[in-house]
């Protein structure tokens, strides 16, 4: 007997269609709006903050939809009339991710391409419906799940030849279908988003602790097509780690992946699924491993006087037998930015501290264990010990950073990310270097005269090799070309990264923003394995048309 | 500055061309020998056991050589004359791996097809200059290192439109050209044994810690190419979670795979790497995960009276925190056959207990914990404690045993061995199931009219979410038709495997034996994809031709 699908998993009316998460949403800087945005100002250079509000709907023409009445009435017998949608919110939901310029494309209103039409498909058998369907009308298909990517990983776009773009919404294919609890194996559908998983999985005593800053409005399925990581993937694993099979809707039919706990078969076909973006499938299933609900966390703070000091202590803590699930480094800069907005913007930037933060889930045996041992390696790397107010302060306030942007957007300003990862002998070096770069590239191109702006990081998402680096950075906007001003700052980061030994993306994606990027870091001979494994599930590059696969020979 | 390269890993001519080892390796039963034989015998229900001497290098017609001498000499002035061997001994010991398989033809002296010529390169440009010359001249190259395989993984092959046959012998590749001690990260060149691998890297403090039942004769290219898997894998990994980077020469050109912590830009081709048995690209250089040197090991053993209690007693403890090296449960079956190696054949049959192995390693305080925490476990799930004597000698022990099939092979008999993997929740099942599987077919073939066959298994290289299973079985040769005889048992093992969820390889590979078997696997989809990726590497199938790679639509 199959499980129930749960109800819509999100009433998509209740989001922020160009903006992130609840539209009712209480502003996150609660009292202290004024004292921060007093303080941004300030920091930014610019006094008064500019009015830039977002266009409504309302005031937008979305650009005709180009598939007839007949193909959305077959699309409708396909699945289901009334899950086939065509109005304007779902159509404007759907044009783009969350990413910043994907913010400036729906807050302008101008927006275009728009999807033709927005699916919900049920069952994988339903995808494989719509997926043949697609192929035969020559229909660009975007799996979509919560929309949440930061690198237009799923905005609606199509090639040249083809007839229009229908998002696969996977959101009602959202059952936990079965948990192996002796092998610790859940096999759930794709798009189920973050909450409903977890409430499902605990309600069983298991947890698969993917929780990453997008966990309330990101789904399975795009963690794993992203390769994303939760905070916690020091104990938890990436998606790559985590998925243990899958099940994909092709062009060229049904794909299952290999299911076993290890394999000498030859290269392992699950190991192309995470990072496959939907352009070499539609996720539709996933067994997952999954744990028991840790019996405790505990999450504390430490404060270094020097960061290079603090990287050994990350390094060190990672290389011991110590199990974290989580160390979170932020650099002087961040430090002193978080504590800003904390405080409204009374913090002193003089002093250089930095601040770690380290989680650490389990048993409680286990869990009173390496707290003390972590303790010891972090103090005997000149870490003081700071109780856990900052580790339950930030684990309390997790998701709700996003909510920032909207704000910032709405008074003239830009905020943007981006990750990266490097081995430890690379890491300073590398922070080094693209926070110089970013820094640069926002001087060159001021928004406004006389403005600046700021860049801040943090490690994560640590291994024994090495780590991941998260850059945030915050800017006045080019009025007149704030895409061209956005794009000379990633490009001179992205070239930063490239030519210093890093990773283009940790756990963000490829998308489109990381397109031009991919020749660089896998080289020609790689993309051409892409590219050809594409031909064989995609041959006529109806999935997810223009992300992740450069086109032949443009690398 | 480069390193330098080391001496000729291992002198040809003191290795057994047609058995395991080194020739003037002492016969490991010692004094139990008369004893010992006497006990096979009668359980196999042949008395006395027939003498079967294999066939002399020097009473054997190797097929001509095929390349002319013109080729020959160009192929000397790419690499260097002296690299270039075309005697006897080096085209018979490269003419196969080192299964059962290979030993029946190897030991008949009907070598055919045998290598044309073994080439042994000193460099990546010169493996890049000799492929280039392979294809130009459709040679087809088999890159070989130790040349252990036990599943056809080496075996000299050609297409029916090559010119002939060149082995690779990777084994003066054997330096290590760098260690990260920061990331714990070693670059090292793929043709180098397991015994100077590990006795450089320990010089320096650190440890792959790989150590297969073939370490001494196995190359670090060999265990990447196979997948393969160390003993003490629950703590170091296989082949595929070390395994951080891989230089590679195709016909396509150097293929440098990606070498991060971790990345979300897209697939990731290292993941093809492992596994990809030559057939890929020649592997080189390898950059792998190292350890400091554990400061202690703790190897002890266990005995159950209940085979399905042990495998929740391991089960569990790969499920807990406690850090295992190696978990390693034999049952019913093995436990006898090994007591009876041990004691000469005095053994106990009726008792039908069975022995686990526990082995940890790691930081002195670490290693005493986690003895403690297990031993704990494993007496919960109803383990008796028997001290370290078992695991002691068993380590002591544990290279030894593949030098037990000559003699067998010497006396009219036969022993293979394979291995699977699958979740816990369905091991019980597949154990017992492989068991009955063997058991019947060799009961349908007796080599001699009456008599009997073994078989025995192990779990071992355990997950969170399930184990591997380890088969070896001994029965009568049938004279007439040993082949045939072997293909029938391996077959209807293989489809046992495949009927019951288990992978048709854990750490052995496919080479040819395991290929007919890798549709079922995978499905036509993933072997589409895998020709794809082959079509982009190796257009002309030069590169170990026939092995891993099911002939297009044959599956």
């Amino acid at each position: 007997m199959q499980p129930e699908r749960n109800d819509v998993g999100i009433d998509r009316g209740k989001l922020r269609w160009n903006g992130w998460g609840w539209i009712d949403a209480p502003d996150m800087l609660g009292e202290r709006a004024n004292d921060v945005w007093r303080w941004v100002g300030h920091t930014l250079a610019v006094d008064p903050l500019p009015n830039t509000p977002a266009v409504p709907l309302s005031e937008i023409a979305l650009p005709p939809i180009r598939l007839n009445a007949q193909t959305l009435r077959e699309l409708g017998a396909l699945t289901s009339p009334d899950r086939v949608k065509t109005d304007s919110y779902e159509r404007a939901f759907h044009a783009r991710g969350r990413s910043y310029p994907d913010m400036l494309c729906l807050r302008s209103g101008r927006i275009n391409p728009a999807p033709d039409a927005v699916v919900y498909p049920a069952s994988t058998d339903e995808v494989l419906v719509v997926v043949r369907f697609a192929a035969e009308h020559r229909i660009a298909l975007v799996p979509f799940g919560g929309g949440s990517s930061v690198v237009g990983g799923v905005n609606a776009q199509s090639n040249p030849n083809q007839t229009g773009i229908v998002m696969l919404d996977m959101t009602l294919m959202n059952r936990v279908l079965g948990i192996d609890a002796e092998a610790r194996v859940a096999r759930i559908e794709a798009g189920i988003y973050g909450p409903a998983l977890e409430k499902e999985l605990q309600a069983k005593g298991f947890t698969l602790s993917h929780y990453p800053q997008s966990f309330e409005f990101s789904t399975l399925g795009g963690w794993i097509a992203a390769r994303g990581a939760g905070h916690q993937s020091n104990r938890y694993g990436k998606a790559e780690d985590w998925l243990l099979s899958a099940t994909l809707v092709t062009p060229a039919g049904l794909w299952k992946t290999e299911a076993f706990p290890a394999s000498a078969a030859g290269p392992q076909f699950n190991d192309l699924v995470p990072g496959s973006e939907g352009a070499l499938g539609v996720i539709t299933e996933a067994e997952v491993r999954i744990h028991p609900v840790p019996e405790a966390k505990d999450y504390r703070g430490y404060i270094f006087m020097d960061y290079s000091a603090a990287l050994v202590a990350a390094r060190t803590l990672m290389q011991s037998d110590v199990h974290t699930a989580m160390i979170r480094l932020s650099d002087p800069d961040e430090t002193y930015f978080l504590q800003a907005l904390h405080m409204g913007g009374e913090a002193d930037r003089s002093a250089r501290f930095c601040l770690m933060l380290v989680g650490i889930e389990g048993d409680k045996a286990i869990v009173d264990a390496s707290r003390e041992r972590s303790q010891a390696i972090v103090e005997a790397n000149g870490g003081m010990h700071m109780g856990d107010h900052f580790g339950t302060a930030w684990y309390k306030g997790r998701f709700t950073m996003p909510y920032l942007r909207d704000p910032l957007m709405d008074r003239g300003l830009a905020v943007d990310t981006l990750e990266t990862a490097t081995r430890w002998s690379n890491l300073g070096h590398l922070h080094a270097v693209i926070t110089q770069a970013i820094g640069d590239a926002m001087a060159a191109r001021p928004g406004l005269p006389g403005s600046k702006g700021i860049v801040m990081a943090h490690v994560s998402h640590a291994y024994e090799d090495g780590a991941s680096l998260y850059f945030t950075y915050v800017y006045v906007r080019d009025p007149d070309d704030p895409y061209g001003q956005w794009q000379s700052i990633k490009h001179a980061a992205s070239e930063a990264i490239l030519a210093n030994g890093g990773t283009i993306s940790h756990h963000h994606g490829v998308g489109t923003d990381h397109l031009p990027y991919l020749l660089r870091e896998k080289g020609q001979l790689a993309l051409n394995m892409l590219r050809a494994v594409k031909s064989q599930v995609d041959p006529l590059d109806i999935l997810n048309p223009g992300k992740l696969i450069p086109k032949d020979r443009q690398g």
